[in-house]
């Protein structure tokens, strides 16, 4: 039964022989990779102007217009981290994620804390991507027959984590026909509202969103104060959240057509680009229409409900419906990345084995229904509210890019060091040589502008390191806190599952392994009367250890034990037959007792206890006889040197 | 951990000889038995005032003076009821409950009947009994800083279940001294409030109780509507609640001293005249002195509190107390009858049998673990409110009287039959004539009074009849209708696992069993690599069948597959090594196959599959670890002929 509902809810099987790598081009690998990326435009200028808000409640009318300002300066430490990482897909044309590039470089430790990071941020961007999502549904329903839907909207994330999860299990693959559609249409879209916006702002002077100071909402956890270095800084660590994402394509290099690193650098570029454009563009907007974040609707919801009226009037439903698709589809995205990351980690023994195992489907079914859970609990301890979630969010983020420029620094070095050492001419040995001019040509490549490369990357590793500082700093008693002790924890567990594999192999090895001595094998069949069941497991007994088998029962009862006793003569099939009393009715105790001091008489000896177990035909009968063999079991698991099995006694129904 | 924490909650375990027997005098048996029915002159005067208010809040002023009546028309049936169970006492001397009386007479259906009905009767006793005491003290409450207790009346009623269920599974005894204490404050502090209430009505003539019309409690589902022959009849069926727990002492009959029948007989009569009198003595009072129910106290509280004024202020809270205490007592009483029926159906098999198993302190435990569960759901379910639960109350109990007393009237035809048949002389037995000689005794004894017994037990039926009627007629869409169809859903189960109990005998009985025939027996060690644990495995496995052992490896990469052919010629003893491919990645679907494939070849084979499992040396370590051979076990445990055995090994940490 369990077995039809897993084929309904997943679907059939894949053989492995099944897995096919699409190749993608730069077209279809912006839709793959840039979901999760773009999709923070979103709601990175809503979470700018919560913090602002805070000013404008304190009476400073002027508090909003700082969003634009904030956006430029993330938009310069956007174009510095996409710089640097176009170098990072050329020095690892396979795939150069942080937990690889901070482990190759930096070190185990480094890698874990770049790991423990990711797999935080991605729980993070399901939950924030989802509730997000479910705003822009539910901010198109206001004012509607629908407005209802706002008081569920913990329910309906819940329901979406679930359909994605589902979907993921089934085995959707990121193939580029499923993303292009969702991702080309928000963005055509979201850069016509742009355009639309503005042109209209000059057509229309004047036309500015209402407030509506009752349900003006503000940061999670500000205090109303006036406009200070630490709030500035708090609203640009906030809208930081719009670089999430940007590292996607470095991870998955190896999906591009050829070239791939050329391909890759060139699409990372364009996302960057468009991010840059749709981000200023919605903050820009937001000044321009003096729109305020509202407790029941988003910001860009405002903005587009203020500007196509009229006969644009469906335009709007456009925007809330891509936007909220896009958001769907980033969530979907670390579907894909957090299994895979803990697969890797599960293959270096970091997380238990169990992620690395691939499901039915292919896919590492584990890490999808780890992440569904994860992100579902996140989701309704923080209401479903994208602004509660903010200060949680990007702390790994940035904590992994700062650990993965680091890496390419050292990696630079490195390279240079190599390069030296090239110029110094070695003794020629023929037999490697061929082997060796490849790698020889990689490192003459690389070692040609690792000083320029060192400098980028460097420049790379100080804006993260400065911006991850801002988060911590600014976030830290608002839930950032929350990250900054998880991490160390994550590290610390992966570390003693580590060591526990590491001790499990050394204790499992063949290696200085002695030959076993002959097995001394006696068999104990404990026997609560005489049954067809009871005679099956005594036949079987006296086949796998002939002579060296006896029956044992526990008295309770004089009356029975007599009868038995009377029975036995005829049925025991000359098996010695053992009576124990119980004075507490216990029947585990005084077995365990007896085999106890069995074993006690001979080191090499081996017991098999034989339970004779009658298999009722339906499951609810189990319900209806005492589960004496399964306490047996439990109490006998931790034993040496016992083995115990269940001869089957099979009911027809 | 599980073990200690037993211990701490129910204590040390009780040998089976120390099963103790108490004998019970008069005094004593009365306090053991009567709380049931004396505490339900706690709420019996309440119950009938609800169904009046109805009348009353349509304006009929004088709707609330028929509580006297309606009180001595059920006190008319309450003298019928005891007058007919002193003579079921004399019938059956060894307990005569309703199962057995109705099952020993009217055969099983009616018995399994009478049992589902007191089962469920059980239940609500704790229910309501539980509900009424938290009502006692939160009605004391009313006016002080412990107001707030009343909005936490579930959790007090689950708490004192849990405690009440506790004390039972620690093995509180229903001794005479735990209980004279209780039983008798209460009676004595009660009869005291009676007369001195009366007493004090002619000395401050006029005084009544103030009504408060915001707070006039109504019956639970009745609309508001004026006198009618319905009404009354629901205000009837009502109070019959009085009479639940009268049936108690026809059940422990052995429990009181020589002669135990004149005892036990005696001791019902002052029951039934001390309920008789302090249920009319409560609704007297609250006519006498206009008492309306009211949303937040009890009855009785409200005419305690009014006449206990000044100096005697404090005897309020003794009534108060007193009257919490035997309402916990009443449903600790169910404690003891309810698993002490299920056992004696697990006897004869029409409910699981691990209800008549005794536990570490000789009580069953089972019974107590599910009484409590239940009662608890019910309180919550209907938000420990007596009134709630009172349309389901009684139902069950009417039903086992009529049962149990259509029962007598057949026990004394059958006497009445066998003693003409002894006025037939028979051929004379020297043997079994002293033994036939006290069965005649018997009968003639009972043949002698048969006409007048089967009147009076005729007339219980009659009377029970009625009431049952009415009882289901009045309070069928209020709730009574889950009881009506609850009884007989339940014996239908009774009967469908009785089935099952039979067919496992029929299956298992040695009768007819043929010799079997010798095993061929193979072993399969299924194996995911080589190490320590799987050399013990084949070590073993060549132990329990030397020479007919096979090795077996699933195939899921080519080149771990080759790595270990190459290891097993060092390291394989001997032991063939079969290898099967797995296109899925399933490792139970082909080792099942396999099976079934070795098994098809001879219709006599067993075979073992032996699983090497290493045992770690904490819990949490099985979660590193795949549970291949949990599936496994699974998966084989319905194939018949095929046995599954784990040979430990066992790790150091």
């Amino acid at each position: 039964m369990a077995y039809t509902l897993k084929r309904l809810l997943v679907g059939k099987a894949k053989k492995t022989a099944q897995a096919i790598h699409e190749r993608l081009s730069k077209k279809t690998g912006l839709a793959v990779f840039a979901s999760d990326a773009l999709s923070s435009t979103a709601y990175a200028t809503e979470e700018i102007l919560l913090v602002l808000a805070v000013a404008y409640a304190a009476g400073q009318a002027n508090g909003f217009n700082y969003v634009v300002p904030i956006t430029f300066a993330i938009t310069i430490v956007l174009i510095i981290v996409a710089i640097s990482y176009r170098q990072t897909i050329f020095a690892y044309p396979s795939g150069g994620g942080a937990y690889i590039v901070a482990k190759e470089n930096l070190g185990t430790t480094a890698g874990l804390v770049a790991a423990a990071a990711l797999l935080v941020d991605y729980v993070l961007t399901v939950s924030v991507s989802i509730s997000a999502g479910v705003a822009a549904i539910t901010s198109a329903a206001q004012g509607t027959r629908w407005e209802w839907l706002d008081n569920h909207r913990v329910f309906l994330c819940l329901m979406l984590i679930g359909l994605i999860a589902l979907a993921n299990l089934r085995g959707v693959r990121e193939s580029g026909a499923l993303f292009a559609g969702p991702t080309y249409s928000f963005l055509i879209s979201f850069l016509f509202m742009v355009g639309y916006g503005i042109l209209y702002y000059f057509l229309h002077p004047g036309i500015v969103a209402q407030p509506s100071p009752e349900h003006l909402k503000l940061a999670e956890g500000y205090h109303i104060q006036t406009l200070s270095m630490f709030l500035l800084l708090g609203a640009f660590a906030n809208g930081c959240v719009a670089l999430t994402g940007i590292e996607a394509i470095s991870n998955g290099i190896p999906a591009f057509k050829q070239p791939e690193s050329k391909n890759a650098a060139k699409t990372l570029t364009w996302m960057a680009a468009l991010l840059a454009t749709m981000f200023i563009g919605t903050s820009v907007m937001s000044y321009l229409y003096h729109v305020q974040p509202h407790d029941n609707e988003t910001v860009i919801s405002q903005f587009a409900r203020l500007i196509f009226t009229g006969r644009m009037g469906w335009f709007y439903y456009v925007i809330q419906a891509t936007t909220a698709l896009i958001l769907i589809l980033a969530a979907n995205t670390s579907f894909a990345d957090f299994p895979r990351l803990a697969s890797l980690l599960a293959r270096d023994r970091f997380v238990p084995r169990q992620f690395a195992t691939r499901g039915d489907k292919l896919v590492f079914s584990n890490g999808i229904i780890i992440l569904a859970i994860f992100a579902g609990v996140l989701v309704v301890a923080f209401g479903g509210d994208t602004s509660r979630l903010i200060p949680l969010y990007a702390v790994g983020v940035f904590l992994s890019f700062t650990l993965s420029q680091l890496g390419m620094v050292r990696h630079w070095l490195k390279a240079g060091r190599a390069g030296e050492k090239l110029k110094v001419p070695s003794g020629s040995n023929k037999a490697g040589e061929s082997s060796r001019n490849i790698s020889e040509t990689i490192i003459r490549k690389e070692a040609a502008h690792w000083k320029k490369s060192i400098v980028v990357n460097g420049l790379g590793a100080i804006a993260t390191a400065i911006v991850l500082t801002v988060l911590v700093l600014t976030k830290f008693i608002h839930g950032a806190w929350i990250v900054v002790v998880l991490i160390p924890l994550l590290v610390a567990l992966f570390r003693t599952i580590h060591r526990h594999y590491v001790d499990v192999a050394t204790q499992l090895t063949t290696e200085g392994f002695q030959k076993l001595r002959p097995i001394h094998h006696e068999v104990i069949v404990p026997i609560s009367g005489i049954h067809r069941g009871v005679l099956k497991a005594l036949e079987y007994a006296k086949a796998i250890a002939p002579g060296h088998v006896t029956a044992l029962y526990i008295n309770l009862d004089e009356e029975a034990t007599q009868k038995l006793r009377t029975k036995w003569s005829e049925w025991g099939e000359g098996v010695e037959l053992i009576v124990i009393a119980s004075p507490y009715r216990s029947l585990v105790g005084p077995l365990v007792r007896y085999v106890d001091r069995r074993l006690s008489l001979n080191s090499d000896k081996i017991i098999t206890i034989v339970l004779p177990e009658f298999i009722p035909g339906k499951w609810w009968h189990h319900l209806l006889h005492n589960q004496t063999s399964l306490l047996l079991k439990g109490a006998l698991l931790f034993k040496p040197n016992v083995v115990v099995t269940s001869v089957p006694y099979h009911l027809k129904h």
